[in-house]
């Protein structure tokens, strides 16, 4: 193999320029990560897959908000308060630890317990520093969040965002007007978000600054269901629902009518992400989906499902698909004040009681005097939920009035409404970009021990790059005409590579290490007759075919014509 | 126009969903802006053009790294050190200032200006608050960048990176080994900056976080040729040089050979940079280089040119183009200890004088007994430079000895080199994304004040729609078949709109606002005869075509076929 290097994956991502660990000339950074030349190309491949079924089959939109958010957002979001591991330190060399991490032998569910139970677990357990044997501290609480100021002096704290879904719901009124206030309304973001972890050591699956591929779609929170689902409805599921823990296998339909999943729109979504995954080249046979456990599922949540992946670092969540009900928006309008609802227009008015504030004019005229009447109107104007302890707020001409209970009353009348304002529900599919992008790797990753022989089994969609390109030999032109038809292949879509050196075996080799799915290699025959031979990775099966075919070629391979169809 | 709202690009872009002012509903922050559905489409669209260029044509590799970076990148960087405006804060309602923003009314060149000279200015020119008309304070300088820490505690700083390009460098090694040790290397990536500005007032000119598309080029110091040179030497650049400061304009070949511009290879990117930015939309005429003053370039950069283009801000720089001669790599080789050079293969081995070090195996047998042999290997491996202070540190066995110079001498001898180590120059052009796009915009906003009447003249490669479909009427099949040929239409690449609502004039006027360039409309002629007419947005004319071609039509206007050729 190249360079007599190790096989094992990390060793194969690492030399062949997929992830290299960031800052590695200065010491490096735990958690961090830096995508290589293949490593961006593959990850760029996925969220156009990505955005392949969300932006394109089911027409949602997307966009791309800012990293540094400032405080009041996730004080609302609630990150401000909960979004926290908990830490102790060692008190002797005052190495930091999560307190959880430490008691992981000990207790099947470490991270419900609290720092009271974790520091009688350090004694009972007698667990000291696993760096110098020192004894550990208090266990406190430990935001994850990465904090700085925005502009100059401390006026203004920012935090790096935790996720970006935030991102969403607080342009959640700028969206509703796009969609010109329709619901459903779906929207997607790709882009970083940031956990300032205490100690990571899972290699992608725990890093510092991650990337993600989140979808909001908000819905009538009585209209639970989804215009495509019949399309999907018998298509399959491995799940393992909360109630059972064990795994089933059921269709999306029954798994909806035995009410294992909440609703129709959620297992739509939850069969979605089965799809995208199994297009991206994730394994069929590696893959189920567990639910949340009762204390594992947010308050708010309705319902959650976990897409797990088998690893070597055992089952690991990749995708998590939420139905959130109105707790991010009904938290941001309580934060912000503003309205962050959906009308909702009935098929025809409906007569219905409603309550009203009536102004007591005989009392407002004698006060206020020429300002009666402009108070009158707006009192008439706010609604019930106005009253705040008996006592209404107007603003007259600027200047704010506050009204006792003599200036007016509450009356039920009977109305013809022709709609009611709802807090739309969410239901969020969210993907981590980087534990997909390497678990893509680790499905893919196959090795000949025999003939120390490692092949990337990448699906052509995501592959890195999509076509070799080689000369039989750098001379007697078999060169110019393989640099033509690389410049003819290659594009910033369809990425060629052009190698002329060392034997054909260990070309083919470099190539199938890094997954490229298809090579073109011009011998003395195409001077001849203007055909190359065009190898499979898979199959390892060859063919000749004309040179002036290849882009085409490549393109309908891409598209998903069969090699042996060629 | 719709919704009776004031036509203003800025209202245009704001209320259809270009661009959101960030967490407005929490009072805003400046200089932050969120892409909404349409800007997030029209950014994608400039970066895949960019891509096309950069990765397609020049076959240049794309990384992504971290945007969180420890102390040491900037340190050697010397953004640390130098990445800072000189701020003043008001004395009395201590409000923070931009210290040269204050005095730019008196100074053609304010931001040459020391702490010391701008306080004079402040006294000379009775220069107070603005907000309150208080004293101002002394001038200091305030670092732009955003500091956080990397874990618990404050034990390890890190700062939100100011430019991209640091992750270029720092991987330099990485991609030198990916790249097979051979350069021109060019290398490309594309995502957040962060600038922590003290009071930014400009929109999207001027923004605390902000989009990167940069360019690395790594050549051969002696080297600085380009192999497409040729095909682009007859194209014109208008040019302002630092030695007339006077527009001027010529081929990009007298550029280099009058010695305007400083060599081929810079002077290629300057032209690439115009035909992207044609490409994407700018106004040619609205566009020029203008080369930076002798004391505002970087005192490492051998020569700099800005694309600047013409916006209702003046003339805004949106590209630098920049020869760094070898400044960042030999930085980090000194702050790192790594070897950051380039093996340069001489194409013949030269016979050369070179010193080495020889042990003294007469002084170290009798002192170091059976270490003498590996010390005396260890000795003849160092290069002369591992001398310090006369003295040479070996580590044998895990051990450390310090050698005094009575235990080697420095010889010089007569050696055949094949090669020599050298420090890549980098070529960099720097495309600031979020300008780009905006001055997009500015130049694609034409308004007809008669008609009251909006029109983005987009490039429809940049245009964030593609194609809007509409049903004459949302009854009697026209809705169904217009459905059906927007969803046959519509991919994540090409996307379409679907619009039933308001007159066929106002769905026109729609599209027309944000760039649209062709409508598709469904009439009763088409249920008859399955043709639909299309629509150009610049002429206005409109084509019948067969329903069936409409992916086909789209897809060949897209390529550049004209219209008027339909």
């Amino acid at each position: 193999m190249a360079d007599n290097s190790s096989n094992d994956l990390a060793s194969v991502i690492k030399r062949r320029g997929f992830i290299w660990p960031s800052f590695e000339m200065y010491g490096g950074v735990a958690g961090m990560y830096d995508y290589g030349p293949l490593g961006c190309a593959l990850k760029n491949n996925i969220i156009e897959m990505w955005r392949s079924i969300y932006k394109g089959r089911e027409g949602f939109v997307e966009i791309d908000s800012e990293t540094v958010n400032p405080r009041e957002v996730f004080k609302a979001s609630g990150h401000l308060d909960n979004f926290a591991d908990l830490i102790t330190y060692c008190s002797k060399c005052q190495a930091p630890f999560r307190a959880d991490h430490l008691v992981k032998d000990f207790y099947d569910n470490p991270d419900v317990l609290t720092p009271k139970q974790l520091e009688e677990a350090f004694v009972k357990h007698n667990i000291k520093c696993p760096d110098c044997g020192g004894d550990l501290g208090p266990v406190e609480e430990f935001n994850l969040m990465f904090r700085t100021n925005i502009g100059p002096g401390n006026a203004r704290v920012g935090y790096m965002r935790p996720e970006t879904a935030q991102g969403i719901f607080v342009n959640y009124a700028n969206l509703y007007r796009y969609n010109r206030d329709k619901l459903p309304m779906g929207v997607i973001q790709t882009g970083r978000s940031y956990r300032n972890e205490i100690a990571p050591r899972q290699g992608m699956i725990r890093m510092r600054e991650f990337n993600q591929m989140e979808v909001e779609l908000f819905v009538d929170p009585e209209d639970k269901d989804w215009v495509r689902f019949p399309e999907i409805e018998n298509g399959t599921l491995d799940l393992i629902p909360n109630t059972t823990l064990e795994l089933t296998t059921m269709t999306v339909k029954e798994a909806v009518e035995k009410k294992v999943i909440a609703n129709r729109v959620l297992a739509y979504f939850v069969y979605t992400t089965k799809q995208l995954l199994l297009s991206l080249g994730i394994d069929e046979k590696r893959l189920r989906f567990r639910e949340h456990e009762m204390d594992e599922m947010a308050h708010y949540a309705a319902d959650c499902w976990d897409a797990e992946v088998l690893l070597s670092y055992g089952w690991t969540e990749i995708v998590g698909i939420a139905d959130r009900g109105n707790w991010d928006l009904s938290r941001h309008a309580q934060f912000s004040g503003q309205d962050l609802t959906h009308f909702k227009k009935y098929d025809e008015p409906r007569e219905t009681e409603v309550e009203r504030i009536n102004p007591n004019s005989k009392a407002l005229g004698p006060m206020y005097k020429g300002k009666a009447k402009a108070i009158s109107e707006a009192i008439s104007a706010l609604p019930p939920s106005a009253i705040v302890d008996g006592k209404l707020k107007v603003t007259v001409d600027g200047e704010e009035i506050e009204l006792g209970s003599e200036f007016f009353e509450v009356v039920k009348r009977k109305e013809k409404v022709s709609g009611e304002r709802v807090i739309p529900h969410v239901i969020e599919p969210s993907h981590g970009l980087d534990r997909i992008f390497y678990s893509i790797l680790e499905h893919a990753y196959s090795y000949d021990p025999e003939k120390d022989y490692v092949v990337l089994k990448l699906a052509p969609a995501v592959a890195p790059i999509k076509v070799g390109v080689f000369p039989l030999m750098e001379k007697d032109g078999l060169d110019t005409m393989a640099k033509e038809i690389y410049e003819k292949v290659h594009t910033s879509r369809v990425e060629a590579y052009y190698d002329g050196s060392g034997t054909i075996g260990k070309r083919y080799a470099r190539m199938d290490e890094v997954g490229t799915p298809w090579c073109i290699t011009v011998d003395y025959d195409s001077l001849e007759n203007g055909t190359v031979t065009i190898r499979d990775r898979d199959s390892t099966e060859q063919k000749r075919i004309p040179a002036s075919e290849v882009p085409a070629i490549v393109d309908a391979l891409l598209a998903g014509k069969p090699f042996a169809e060629l």
